[in-house]
């Protein structure tokens, strides 16, 4: 059975009927946002409503893409900035064909931690890469396969920055170690993403508890998720 | 010290002197043409005579992309079309930067088994990918680094894939296992891009045996090496 994108579909489970809709969540935000935490409470929510919710995540999506995941990882910081894009976009593409479409195709709500947006935040923003040429590329990896519900998770740089070396004991990743500067442009990047697509991107307030983050995501769900 | 691409410097070893050139030749073909013998024959022969030349290889030429080559392997069949595409572009670009422009600034002979044309011929004339955009994206991963000389060690798609069943004991990789249809549009990519770049691409007979292949190659490079 296919379904298209966003469409929705009963499936009868005896005397019950459950609302089948294919549906993509994203969420987006600099390090230490606390959008993995949320993107699986989200997803734990959905499910004991008997919803069909797949959690997902880039990089590393598939079990292919894990490795690109490792490769990405690069604790020794040998990767050149063109390879890093580029390998995103590998991990984009196999997720998208190997994981996003086919759950989206069987009515799955698909909750996705980190999608297009970060390309254009993190290598448009942070890195410099020319932002036309990284929007035209980019669709093409996502192969007409976009968020239909984007949550921003909002928090500052110092208190994401904060956040991410506590939780992990120290900056554990490349981008972790990026000086300030770095993560501000990433910021200032989700920010002009926001304007720039208001309707599907929610900002989230991410200073606030995470009991009141999820309180947040769920009143956008109540009202935007069919 | 740098060189610029192609230039000659000569270094002064006590009372001999050595021309040092920083030159990029590539070696091209289907599987099975030999270009990966031609290219170790002919890193060996300019050694022996005294020149610094670097043998490299596409994918996998760096310690990071070997990780890529084996990813690109894909024994299952399970890599989308569009995320190998871009798995051998991060590759390229890290090979670029890592490897291939290090080696040409100090003066070497680069050779390269496979580059920039394979990707055409493969992902273009093969896969089907947009010819304009690849030749565009391809562009970007070479940053500007880009062949002096290329062999196109040119023989029939029958001859390569029962060479290369012989050589390996079986197909061995993806594109072995390609229907014949894939390798006759890769060959005429091949032909294709010989047509576009006549003077760049030389077109060496690789039906020939491996000591008249080496000796055309041979009387290319006297003429052409600086």
């Amino acid at each position: 059975m296919s379904f298209p994108g966003s469409s929705r579909f009963e499936i009868i489970h005896g005397a019950t009927s459950i609302a089948a809709v294919s549906f993509f969540i994203t969420f987006e935000g600099i390090e230490g946002c606390g959008k993995s935490t949320q993107a699986r409470l989200l997803v734990e929510r959905l499910t004991e409503r008997g919803r069909r919710a797949l959690l997902t995540r880039e990089p590393g999506g598939t079990e292919l893409t894990l490795h690109i995941r490792e490769l990405l990882a690069d604790p020794d910081g040998e990767l050149d900035r063109k390879a890093e894009l580029f390998l995103f976009l590998a991990d984009r593409a196999q997720h998208v064909t190997k994981v996003i479409k086919p759950a989206l195709a069987e009515g799955a709500i698909v909750v996705s931690d980190r999608y297009s947006d970060s390309t254009l935040a993190y290598q448009g923003y942070g890195r410099g890469h020319d932002l036309d040429w990284l929007t035209e590329i980019n669709e093409r990896a996502c192969q007409s396969t976009l968020p239909d519900l984007t949550f921003w998770l909002d928090c500052s740089v110092e208190t994401g920055l904060e956040r991410a070396v506590k939780l992990r004991g120290g900056p554990s990743d490349r981008f972790e170690n990026e000086p300030l500067d770095f993560h501000r442009n990433v910021h200032g990047g989700f920010v002009a993403l926001h304007q720039r697509f208001p309707e599907r991107i929610v900002q989230i307030d991410a200073e606030a508890s995470p009991e009141a983050v999820a309180g947040a995501i769920d009143a956008q769900i109540a009202e935007r998720l069919p």
